[in-house]
């Protein structure tokens, strides 16, 4: 059994702690507020501290843990391995989007795994291997793009989903017509690159299509990003067909 | 059994044609080839014609059906009901991104139905409910909305997964790393508004990471599309929160 320390009460915090319960590899000896004080009792038993907090607040609550504590790790796409102060130090990230009220299978979950010694790589590994069937090595810079990459795939993704949504209620019609096509979307690129799934007027050059839409548009930021998209699909096939 | 010609062999009418062939309401009489003259006697014996060719086609496929045939309809998107040339014509659009190799499961997709007779109204939702419980009324001006709101959640969506591929690809990292990262961003919009489920950088304007996201774009076109949509994300919440 593995014991763990969680630092942070947020979503990332709150989904791992669930799955380190239900696992048979991991005893969570606390779940600790990343504004108080953490007992010494509490870091001398533990063996990896994962401090789940906000980007900002990483360095500070590092700094708080002081020498007791054997490993720390952050969960954070984008905050590299040397801003965590200990000796031992790590980084332990899922690739997913987290929110309270949704339950996660975190058994399909990627889970990124950075160490800066060599042994603790096999123990966050083992530790990642309890609760999850996809355990990556990846280093800070490759993280960085990594997360990255799923600003695009995820937060501008869900933003196109509101624009979607803003012009079906403009026009008086439910944002749940779109839903099928969303999910179909997503579980296309499972099987089929992205690239060879497009589809649509840019993609084949349609211009009558295209400057229909630019006419239909009033709200000016919605009609960039058209514009912006259009130009970024027909610029990617001009350019490799 | 309403008696059913498609006139296409495109994507739309593969699964169309799939669709009925499995539906006890309907009688696919034919699957014809829009360049050919479809024979007088299936012309006869057909209640509802369906074109589903490209855009452009549909107005000389239109004309070249002649008198004969009852009721004729489209399946497009964004073509006006009034591009048909028959007395009694009619659209039957079902909102879904279709490919030649992925089975579709069409009892859920939306088919968004139009009709220049009250009567074919009945008989469209009539054919529309035989293979789906989704249909829809939607008139010509509406459903143009509705495919320019596909195109956001479609097409642009799917460019924006590229994009993060090519991300992955150039810091030696798999795309599989993202995909689930891709369904639970589909799925989280079926349960809360894509307003409410906005995450990352921009949601929360934290320009540092916005900042070193910048730095690390080197193509011009990605780096474009990442301020634009960071841009359209603050605005969005600067002007309603």
């Amino acid at each position: 059994m593995i014991k763990v320390t969680l630092v942070g009460q947020g979503n990332v915090s709150h989904h791992l702690a669930k799955a380190f319960q239900s696992s048979k590899g991991v005893d969570l000896v606390a779940v600790s507020d990343s504004r108080k004080k953490i007992h010494e009792r509490i870091l001398e038993q533990t063996e990896i501290c994962i401090i789940a907090v906000s980007d900002k607040a990483i360095g500070a609550v590092s700094e708080k843990l002081g020498n007791t504590v054997r490993l720390v790790v952050h969960t954070s796409g984008s905050v590299a391995l040397n801003e965590l102060h200990h000796d031992r130090r790590g980084v332990f990230y899922p690739l997913q989007t987290f929110s309270r009220n949704r339950a996660v299978d975190f058994s399909k979950i990627p889970i990124c795994i950075e160490a800066s010694h060599k042994d603790d790589v096999l123990l966050l590994t083992r530790l990642a291997r309890s609760i999850s069937t996809d355990v990556q090595n990846v280093t800070s810079s490759q993280r960085k793009s990594l997360h990255l990459a799923a600003v695009f795939a995820n937060n501008f993704t869900n933003h196109l989903y509101h624009i979607a949504s803003e012009l079906c209620v403009e026009n008086g019609l439910s944002f749940d017509l779109l839903k099928p096509l969303i999910l179909e979307t997503a579980q296309k690129v499972c099987s089929l690159t992205p690239f060879d799934a497009q589809t649509g007027p840019a993609r084949r050059e349609d211009s009558t299509t295209i400057s229909g839409h630019m006419e239909l548009l009033r709200d000016s930021g919605a009609r960039k990003i058209y514009n912006q998209m259009s130009n970024s699909i027909q610029k990617t096939y001009g350019k490799k067909l």
